[in-house]
């Protein structure tokens, strides 16, 4: 990325949006094979659609970013530039649906959004940032809460199996509640300085929008009844967490699922060897990329005017997950050497196109999998339990990461905690329940009895606390 | 599309955005093959970023929408809502490329762009819509002129082979030419009411906005020089042209290449045969979606609640290019039953499914084809000579379209014409060069010595006049 002219903004450059349209080309598939589809709303939202839910125009307000001209003229009523974009939608929704049979609606969007912030910082808190935001309606209020924890899943696994970062999903507490929304659900990640940071986001609206924009549907037993919403997003913040989470003193560690170039092929200029290394770097590269080019995502980097050692520095900057060189003895002994990112581990690889092909393949998995583990374990090491807010504080002074701690739920012991720590409540962790998927009837349950780590008044939940971006 | 709250914009709905995506799907790779990679640059530019070229400035100013408070306070400088981002990138580019090295940049961004209109129209002239914007520099005026070109042949070659469009590409002439740029090259299409459309523009910059940017580079002879430009881009007006090339009084038609849905099939009920047509509509699905679902877009219409008549209404509005029917008559035939959508045409196809599979492959590619031949027959029945303005005006108040008539290049003549028949020239036409290239060179070039269809003067060039969107 880099700075953009326009206070809070940045440009995103081409390695870096190519790591957004990987995430794209993943999610968007999985938003389809689950019945959603894209669409596109406008931009501006008239300040009077934002002050009819009167949360979420408090929500908002403040953040929000006006234009006031317009073709040389004033405009008679202020347009925000969408700081997200129930308003518009519901409005579109309450002329579209009629009848049961118009439900659900599952439509998504993939665009930019503003909120005007005081801090910014690169990918994860700028002025103008690029998402998509689902909104779907439904006939009944199960349907929706279903729909809302789908979605979940579909963020874990994709965080997990694709970005490599291990999520904790949970509901959030009314504090850190989407204005507007009855209930939130959160994947939350620790990044490698210890503080955690909002992944993605799932809301249950309720019946809240559809009350407000007036969202109603003629059901089979004749009744008019208001539908049942969720929103949900992620945006390019995931890039910023993947850096934090994976990144070290070089630079960036990529996935090799997300990664824009996997294998960077940099030959070992020989004047002798020139042609037969050229010639093992083609094989190499036509081996890996496959005949259709849609195998490995493949580089080579034979520009003459920079060293090897130049061009190793630059690509672990840039974090691709391995590297591939080829030198005069390695054409002679029928290798390859290739170098990990995550670990540093050089390996000689038979140059043998299918073999090079199905070790490079394997080792790209075995990548995937070790920076995954690699920051589960940090996780873990930096789960804590505290049964006091001394402990929490102590924690936060300290080695930091999440604490688990029991909360009697009131809003005062969470202002508290956050007051004397600087931690907050994260989430209230939720499982998978007998079918498989995510439950929110449980959030946070707490097994035996104990005292809040707060008011020591009896805990409700087991709360994940931690200082967040 | 619906109209939003907003004024001048439009919500795109699921069915028009899948066009867009499938306009994105085949663009995009295009862009990647020669060499461009995506990137994203903000969407706020502040006022002095705009005014630094002049013309550019004049000529996006009365369109702006502009940013004046965010944040909740009164901005220092107003920031304009993007009608186009060669000023953001500009100065972008200045701090990025230092050496020939650097060269060329290649980039291009998928967006959304403001430019508040007075009279708006769905898809064609809205205050906000989606485009592509590619925007790159390069060490010599050759190469961004070539550059220009080949994005433009990309284009026309799009519009052709994938909208069924067929296009005239050329110069535009100074008065139409892109505010700030040396060369406007355009793909103008013809609509079905005889008005002309402006499908995608290739701007070749020069030095304008390097200069005002102070994009230089120092070349390999030590010298410091300024970048050459260009930029280009396609909007989601090309689907008002699909809308209004195609279409017929009873809705859209879609071109097969482009369509969300290539192939419809709708069971036609019978009681008795329930089970057999099922099987034989999931037969005919399985066989045409292919094992991957690569294959064709089909989709099936078994919704109990309306009749086979209703549901050939909605998907013929809706341009589906061929419908299958199958019915208890068509399953003891052991056939299938069906209708092109461009011609009506009603066929009797074998419902083994290798066989099946094949015939609409190939009727597709035959509507495909049919589609792009009548749009070019309408066009050459709608083109016409003129050699005075009063022919022109003839033209113009009876059948319309094209006119192709000598000019002498002068900017009254050309208001002239305008004036008394409301045509404006569309381009001057360009052709490929002996290599196969679109050239500009000759531009509208002339054979033999004729009078200005105004002014009587000698001729320079041939022009395409003709009211235009």
């Amino acid at each position: 990325m880099d700075y953009a002219p326009v206070k809070g903004c940045m440009v995103i450059r081409p390695y870096g949006y190519a790591i957004w349209e990987n995430i794209q080309a993943e999610l968007d598939p999985k938003f389809k094979a689950t019945g959603h589809r894209n669409a596109y709303f406008p931009l501006f939202i008239p300040e009077s659609f934002l002050r009819r839910e009167a949360e979420h125009f408090e929500g908002f307000t403040p953040q929000a970013a006006w234009v006031t001209r317009g073709g040389g003229e004033e405009l008679a009523e202020p347009l925000a530039v969408r700081p997200t974009s129930e308003a518009i939608i519901g409005s579109m929704y309450s002329k579209w649906i009629q009848s049961y049979r118009d439900l659900p609606v599952l439509i998504n969007q993939w665009c930019n959004v503003v909120r005007w912030e005081k801090a910014t910082r690169p990918f994860l808190r700028t002025s103008e940032f690029l998402w998509q935001e689902g909104h779907t309606c439904h006939r009944t209020e199960e349907e929706a809460e279903a729909e809302t924890l789908t979605i979940l899943e579909i963020y874990r696994e994709f965080a997990e199996d694709f970005l490599a970062i291990p999520v904790i999903p949970g509901l959030k507490t009314e504090s850190e509640r989407f204005a507007g929304a009855l209930r939130t659900y959160t994947i939350e990640a620790l990044m490698s300085d210890g503080k955690a940071l909002q992944a993605g986001t799932c809301h249950n609206l309720g019946q809240h929008f559809a009350k407000v924009f007036d969202i109603t549907f003629l059901d089979s037993d004749g009744q008019l009844k208001h539908v049942w919403q969720s929103s949900w997003g992620v945006s390019t913040r995931l890039i910023g967490a993947l850096v934090m989470v994976h990144g070290d003193d070089r630079g960036l560690v990529l996935p090799p699922r997300v990664a824009p170039v996997q294998v960077v092929i940099v030959p070992i200029p020989s004047e002798k060897e020139a042609e037969s290394i050229a010639a093992a770097v083609a094989s190499a590269r036509a081996a890996l990329a496959g005949p259709d080019g849609r195998g490995v995502r493949v580089e080579v980097d034979d520009r003459p005017e920079y060293t090897p050692g130049w061009k190793f520095n630059e690509w672990e900057m840039r974090g691709v997950p391995l590297r591939l060189e080829i030198g005069p003895r390695d054409v002679k002994a029928g290798q390859v050497v290739a170098v990990r990112r995550d670990t540093g581990e050089k390996l000689r690889l038979p140059a043998q196109t299918d073999a090079l092909s199905s070790s490079v393949t394997d080792l790209l998995e075995e990548i995937q999998r070790t920076l995954f583990e690699k920051a589960r374990a940090f996780r873990e090491e930096h789960t804590s339990e505290a049964s006091s807010v001394d402990e929490v504080q102590e924690v936060m002074e300290t080695k930091r990461g999440f604490v688990r701690a029991p909360w009697c739920g009131s809003a005062e012991c969470e202002a508290a905690v956050k007051e004397r720590t600087g931690a907050t409540i994260r989430c209230l962790p939720i499982a998978k329940d007998s079918s498989g998927r995510l439950s929110g009837e449980d959030a946070g349950s707490l097994v035996g009895e104990v005292d809040c780590v707060c008011c020591r008044q009896k805990a409700r939940y087991l709360a994940y606390f931690a200082r967040a971006y």
